[in-house]
């Protein structure tokens, strides 16, 4: 296994009109954007201009929150990244897609589409989908447990894999003389029979561009570690201090090279929300602008149910009350959970300041500060053990995402950081990732490596 | 309700090389075009450019078939209709997918968005998905049966429904001063609870521009008749006579309003198979060269795999077997089973013939003759009560799609038959079908209609 050079990844979350919950509310902002594809065909144009490795759609199959209080409503992302692919030709395009909520061939089979039709730029965010809510939305009163739910999810990635790897890369001849469209020994059931499918196939989709599309995982759970460290390609996640991204960053690379795989073979990219500005004065004022169109009435409701406690227990001007529900006890958003009561208990937030800081970013970290700042602390995580690149999370779309490709990336590429140009073509050549050997007859084609 | 001007319409039923199994082995034919997304958007705008109503892809989640006899495989349809979207701005985009082997909540949200993304182009042809190979795909070791999967259709179409009217047209109020996005009243959850399906709602996006994609249904047996007379707005239908033809347009239309619809709230459009040529010897002797491509041994299994009987028990120039199963013994593609045994028997074909003309048309009717000849049989049948317009199935792509296109439509619109151009936006626009009535609260905001 070789040690590829080392080079920053950034992939763009995209939301909307941005990661601030009161982001809609600006004058620039358009508030029919989330449903707008124009808005989003935008935006990749905005990050490949920049020459990020991907964008990236978050989602869940159900309406979050309180549609009174900021856009609700999204595309369903293998059709929203579809569009995408048509209006770019090299940014990676990744979405969230479910396995407890979904069936393996069907979205095997989806995003072996998006693949072809992307040229090889697909990834998938496997989500297990916390929450009740979802679980009603398809004839169960109440979401499977924390652990089923990573256990289906390790089961339908091995059927996923396994549909993908169907067709052999060369099944089809397409040999018109003699009559043979593809050689039907290359092209195979896999009769997959465990505890959660059972799916016998061949995929109707021949092997994909990339094989695989890139398999990303966002979960920092143990479980979500764990079915990571055996899958993930790249991982998302939320770290609020250098400390604790070094050490997620250790644990998740020495977990993946347990399971045999190597560790370059997983990019860890933790999210930041950048605020920028020509001072950081300026930066301060911006975020705090933000802050105060947070209606707190409504997000008040939404951190309660988070947290499993009555609104009522929530004062806003005090911190969060002593006797909240232990990590183990919940089912559902497990380390977000954990991230919302840490932060606010290191930082003695009140539940108002919480507010805004969750508001903002929904926990992953909020900076403020010029170009010169935020490069500084990409550049420090990236160099000390805490990062392979940053999933970035601007509060407030467009506008944030030309501020960071004009102003950021600059100064990251005159660091020697960040590339100038794309080097390949699909979404695995970007993230230094390999393309995968098909389990059946991968080693005897030499394809893939 | 008001009776529209009778206008034709024109649906371009389109699959890979052409609907001719052999089409892929002509020296014209590109063998990899059945996920070629470029030879689809090509498609799409040859069809535009004839002012087609719409575009239609058939699928199944399961590979058809023998891979070594023909192109197999498919992009997922609603990837591939959002593909086309990019490439086209007036034609209407139809896919098929399976009420037996889908949840409501995601297909409802696919083709919500496949709607907002096309502007309002959106059209879903629904199916119940015969056989027991897609039934072990997704964990089913045979195939429900052919009631109980017509019944769970009926309830998917009515969650579907609900889902789509969750919002309404107005909910979102965009409000940036108050802070208030939607109106929450506005946006409800539709509580189903019915035999197949719980759900709860509201959908996660807003009402589509359509309200509903159109709704198209292909079956034809007495349970395909009744889910069409209660959901359709078309129809995709094989007929081989006039006669036959007449009957079924006639009875269901009569179903149709029978459930209290309008009848021309239902637009029934029956395949045809059009070889096109300067002569009609000329178009014979293409149909000829064709069917001389087919592979009979490959062909002959599938035939007795439809037909329910061994191989051996057909031989090639003999007619069928007089023993064959009842119609009312088959459990899946009912109407199809039917059709081909009627139609070997009444024009007495050997096997080798019967599988020249399915080779050609799967069933539906194949037509060679001049573009006068083909545009006669079209008037023939639509103005004696037999078709509100046509399934154009080129044999050859793109090939006959342009022929038709470029040869055929010229005299249709001659004949004052045929639009010359687009009077509307959306696929409704095109059939003459009016906007859905939000059902929760269309009558109250006098939206639609």
């Amino acid at each position: 296994m070789s040690t590829p050079a080392r080079t920053l990844h950034l992939n763009a979350f995209l939301m909307s009109t941005g990661h601030h919950e009161a982001s809609w509310r600006l004058p620039e902002s358009n508030p029919l954007a989330s449903t707008d594809v124009r808005h989003y065909q935008n935006l990749a144009r905005i990050a490949e201009r920049g020459k990020f490795d991907s964008v990236f759609f978050a989602d869940s199959p159900v309406i979050f929150g309180n549609v009174g209080r900021r856009p609700a409503g999204k595309l369903e992302p293998t059709v929203l990244l579809t569009a995408l692919a048509a209006a770019t030709e090299k940014i990676g395009l990744i979405a969230t897609a479910s396995t407890t909520y979904n069936d393996p061939y069907n979205l095997a089979r989806r995003f072996a589409s998006v693949d072809v039709v992307s040229g090889g730029r697909a990834g998938w965010n496997v989500v297990t989908t916390a929450g009740p809510d979802a679980a009603r939305n398809f004839g169960i009163d109440d979401q499977p447990s924390h652990a089923t739910r990573y256990e289906r999810a390790a089961e339908f990635l091995d059927v996923a894999g396994k549909l993908w790897d169907s067709w052999d890369d060369n099944a089809v001849l397409a040999d018109k003389e003699s009559g043979i469209w593809a050689d039907a020994d290359r092209v195979r059931p896999i009769n997959h029979d465990g505890k959660h499918f059972k799916v016998r196939g061949p995929l109707n989709v021949p092997r994909s561009p990339q094989g695989y599309p890139v398999i990303v995982q966002a979960g920092s759970s143990e479980d979500g570690k764990d079915l990571a460290a055996r899958y993930a390609e790249a991982v998302f996640t939320a770290q609020q201090t250098l400390e604790d991204a070094q050490s997620f960053y250790s644990d998740l690379k020495a977990r993946t090279a347990a399971t045999g795989r190597d560790p370059h073979g997983l990019k860890i990219l933790p999210g930041i929300v950048p605020v920028i500005a020509s001072t950081e004065a300026e930066a301060r004022r911006r975020e705090q602008e933000l802050d105060d169109l947070i209606n707190p009435e409504y997000a008040r409701i939404e951190l309660a149910k988070t947290l499993r406690v009555s609104p009522d227990d929530l004062a806003l001007d005090r911190q969060l009350p002593q006797d909240l529900p232990h990590e183990d006890s919940i089912e559902g958003a497990k380390s977000r959970y954990t991230l919302i009561v840490d932060l606010a208990r290191r930082e003695k937030l009140t539940v108002r300041q919480l507010i805004g800081r969750l508001g903002g970013g929904r926990g992953h970290r909020t900076f403020s500060g010029t170009p010169e700042q935020v490069a500084d602390a990409i550049q420090l995580w990236f160099e000390k053990g805490a990062a392979d690149g940053f999933n970035i999370m601007p509060a407030v779309l467009p506008s944030g995402l030309e501020t960071f490709v004009d102003h950021v990336v600059p100064v990251l590429r005159a660091r020697g950081l960040f590339r100038t140009e794309y080097t390949g073509s699909t979404l695995r050549d970007h993230y230094g990732l390999q393309r995968p050997l098909n389990r059946y007859s991968g080693a005897l084609a030499g394809v893939g490596a």
